[in-house]
């Protein structure tokens, strides 16, 4: 069965635990959720991490071969910094969609540098926690054909 | 019945119909009937358009008030090029998804600015001709909720 | 008789047509009439055309040659990006008044160029509606003088 | 009654009095008489201070402060340079239209920065001595609608 | 027989209509009678077009496959904005020979910008009507060899 | 009782070990002793925590959140590099001054820039070990009032 | 006794006399007070001068020498902009504490730039009026030990 | 009888000489053998110089005052790097048509600036070695019109 | 006894395990393994250090005060982004060969800069495995003499 | 008989008072002096100002119109930040030297830009008090030539 | 039997022959006998030449086809500034190990750019006179295997 | 004796021997009179050398050692271009007036950068000329003094 790793980068895991009546009360757990449910429809593998290290999540990577199909990547404020996690994409060769909840182009100039794009397979931002679930099967129908 | 329109930009109209064994042949027409089934099936309204004037394009984005609730713009080259498409979906309030075929961010740096990324609700880019079926789910789910 | 071209571009046909709580309810139509009523009260003439594609700006401004002493130009976003409008001016040789409505200079900085004012007898911006009235005031002093 | 600063920055004293086959014989008194004139026919008054010190420029700008009602600021040079100048317009939260006599944009690239329209009502630029008199017409009318 | 489409952009269509003591009495109209002179001479066709829209100018060179084997492309101001002309250029993957009658390297820096250039077979600038003739004799001597 | 965190970064647990003749003998073991008597003196409560892991700084900022009233912050390297952690300032809400031994902007220039500048309180520079207790009073001050 | 100047720049003067509703009613004379009450408690003595001409901060500086042991400086907007101002304190050689009310990093870019940082002590920015007291208190201890 | 300097800078003596099967077989002396052929045919007269030497270059394009009536110059690398060789060619005074094998405009962006452009008739590129061929003729042209 | 340390960053683990065909099958254990006989041979001893967290790099850096007389230190992406490592080298004082298996000058211009060179004895890159057995030599000849 | 006003800037008033075991002992008065012998021997007159107040400086070169028939300005900091006195040369119409002590390009960045340069008959710098009465002669040779 | 030129650039004729207290007495001879030791020692053949023309040392490499297996260059200053050298290197298709005394990268910005480590196999720099002999020895066992 | 070396660059040597309408009617060999004249005067012994080859200037620098006390440097176009002339001149260690006859601070923006500047002693520049009669007072008053 089709494995999908579902890597969320740093400041991820305070999402809908802090002032719920400006950023919402969906929470990453609730995402995950949100994921597994639609793996479970199209019947695919699920599983879901967050650091808010960057060797870490580059370590995330490396364990994904062999383990997972593809992966969909939130490097959060990494994907403007980090060429180790670039580094690290293109040396396990999996397929990566990267995702933003916000769209970052617009925002700081900052955001808008990613390095991850450049080995990524696609980027889906600005759409939410239901981007999430767009990867999931954009990710999975890549996978699969 | 929420109405979506698909709008693509300049040299959208030769896809799929040069060098197929390298482009695939997929072509316009057939990505708006994907987007057609797609919106049967979810049961939304689409219309497709594509010009290769930027000016049409503006004039497209206008005649769209009243008409539709969303657009899904493949702004192709104009996409890094363009402030009066930008100023247009600003004036028309419409709520936007960007979409590019490929991943532009892998490509050379001036297809890396987006004037439309600053009033787009989001982005999909690089999955291809699925990327307008899951634009097509996103936006009617952002519009009907 | 001194005749006048004022000369508007991208999106500003919808002025005034959305959001009238926000941007006032001042139309094209009148920012139009305000020109002629001023043009009759210091006897000169007035012609008015709108476009939202850059190359029908380009002919209008062709085709003012003979017909036209002097041309009002708010090119709108073309402004920043239009180096075939710089063009278009420097070829037909007529006397232009650059318009914005707005204050440019206090917007997002690619609104800070503009390749026509390197063309241009002056600029006024920032005054809305009323810039129009001062601008065929003073361009018919120029003409006449 | 409605009363107009008309603050004349570095280098204006010299208007006129030199080559005047080159820049003509218009001087700084004359523009001053100009724009008295026109206050007359409008009914509003008139105040006119130049200096080549910043500070000077400043504390003009202070002190207009429940003097008068608004500013016409032709701030020479310093328009390129002064963040003190932009700070003093924020402080004292008069409106302010922007003057310069020659069309900055067509001249050098640092000519181009200005740090007083980000904080002023307008500009009018390249229409010469005549720009003073429809910035007159524009502020009064500003002030008393 | 070889056909090669002569196509030009905005503001070429004034060319020698104007301030003939300045910019001389060659018209396009000379220009195209040039190249079909020229064209005769060595048994190619060629057929003209001019455009001030750059959307009819990429329509043009879509228009072009299955009708023509090259293209000479002045596209005047388009060249150095228009990143849309270059993707029509690629798509359509006919040989382009850049063409600019004045030395563009000698003139403003927004004009040492060419996005035509990366896509085209060869450039040739600076040599006034001439060389649009010598244009026609490479670009059919590269078609037939 | 106001609780404040003292966070510091890379590099600093060296402090004071090392070439005593020429960067002084002062500790971070003396300086967290020197924050600890001031905030007893003032009566606030203050935890210390050093860490060279930039993932380890973000998440002692997550846990600062409920726990202490106010975080200085010596992010030492990462001030220049990390949004993750100007990210993680965002997320938990709490104020933060800034803090560097050393004046920064008298040092390379790649150290001018922090990003955690935008998202704090203040910012303490150039006052050496001093800069901390400065810190400490302004920070409960800040709290209290 | 130790002495130390307290120099304040450009529209400083107009602090808390404008809109208190939003900047607070904070005076320059509150300043000047806070930091001779906090002088006496420590035993130091304090001068304050302001000035919104460039020259005449310049001089002050000069004057400083001799009579002074260190030099508060909150340049405004000459921060940004004065090297002159930079020189005068490479040229005195008195020890100068940097001082901005409000966190300049947090706001234009241009805001970003401080010629005076480099030579300057150290800076503290973004605590208000009590940066001043403060900065005393740093001063003090730094030229008695 | 008119008379072309044909002047080829560094590296280009190694034209032909290696990997046949990539860079063709087409030497210096062809090429030089191509100009000869050409000029016998419009009957003038042609010179062929080659140096890696900068320096020698310049002595070339000074030797050539009263020897030659025009310059076809492939500068090679140091068309990107030599303002010696573009002060050569303005202090001569003839006409130079720059000439390029390869589109530098398609390689890299150092390749991208020419000092010799802004100081020649024209530039041809990218037409491999015929447009050495074109650039006789149209020297020849200018030269006797 | 000299002993070095071979301090390897992120991705490296990798090496040689992964797409043999392409990348050679020489993993960071034959690396290590060829360090440690080059050392046996020339008298000096060798520790092998590899994460993919930078904070882990910068604590490894600190240890080998007291513990090794030098370092070789492929930091990976590190090398390009972290001025936290090149702080801990300045902070140890120990001396530094920087060392990439690739021509890094070769590679994406953002892999042009290093912040590791400026504090490091010297560098030896794109001479694969090899260049860390050259490392080892020039590291110890450097620390005994 | 010709008369040369020798003008300095900010912060040269201090020269040879301070720390003379490093800067010297020559002061602006010795110069000056130095100024006049020169000028005495080479029959010419020479008249001397200093002003740490560029408002000031653009005065005296407004005054000298008229009263001197050259200037030799060494305007310090406000070299490289003062676009008013640039004007200022402009306005008065009068050879100006431009004069620097120390050899400003082998100083920090942005004093290698000089906006008196564009406007000047020439520029010595670096030669120190010399420097002066070089200027003295050449100013007069060129005036009385 | 493997050949190697050794090639030396501009200024590094003058090693060790100057201030020796300063950069030491190792001459280029001595460097050159270095080399031809380590040559021996390993049974390759070694060449030297050094030149301060940037047109010898391409006419140099041009030389070493057919004659050496590969280039050990310290192009010296050439580095930074000659495209000529890149492309020289490129043309013969030799493998070269780009060689510096000093470590470039802690120097000024200017000798950060490196156009020859483009085409180089790979670089070696800050590791004195010793970096001649691990390139002699990296080379040799490139070439060899 | 005092002996001084004036190295003039590449095409000074062609000074006016072209177009003495414009560029005046003064050689390379007038000048040279010009500072043998100047130099008997005042005693001291100058040589003079002028090359085209960035390489030979270099040579004539390194053989100054020894023979001559002091250079005076015409690089023309080198002098923007040339980063072996500055180690030239650095390695030497003799002192160094650089020299422009034009002032290169008001031409084209390439021509104000020097890399000689950051070694020289002084400029001087645009005094024509006359320059060198100044920079042969100076340099022998430097090495005397």
């Amino acid at each position: 069965m089709t494995s999908i790793l579902v890597l969320n980068g740093p400041n991820l895991n305070l999402l809908g635990t802090r002032q719920p009546e400006i950023y919402g009360r969906t929470t990453l757990a609730d995402i995950e959720e949100m994921c597994r449910a639609k793996a479970d429809v199209i019947g695919v593998g699920v599983s879901c991490v967050q650091s808010n290290h960057e060797g870490a999540l580059v370590d995330a990577i490396h364990a994904a071969r062999g383990q997972h199909d593809g992966i969909i990547l939130n490097a959060g404020a990494y994907t403007h910094t980090s060429i180790a996690l670039m580094d690290a994409i293109s040396s396990v060769g999996l397929p990566v969609i990267e995702l933003h909840l916000s769209n970052v182009h617009a925002r700081e100039a900052y955001r808008h540098r990613s390095y991850i794009s450049a080995v990524a397979l696609g980027v889906i931002c600005g759409l939410g926690a239901r981007g999430y679930v767009l990867a999931i099967e954009a990710l999975a129908h890549h996978i699969e054909n």
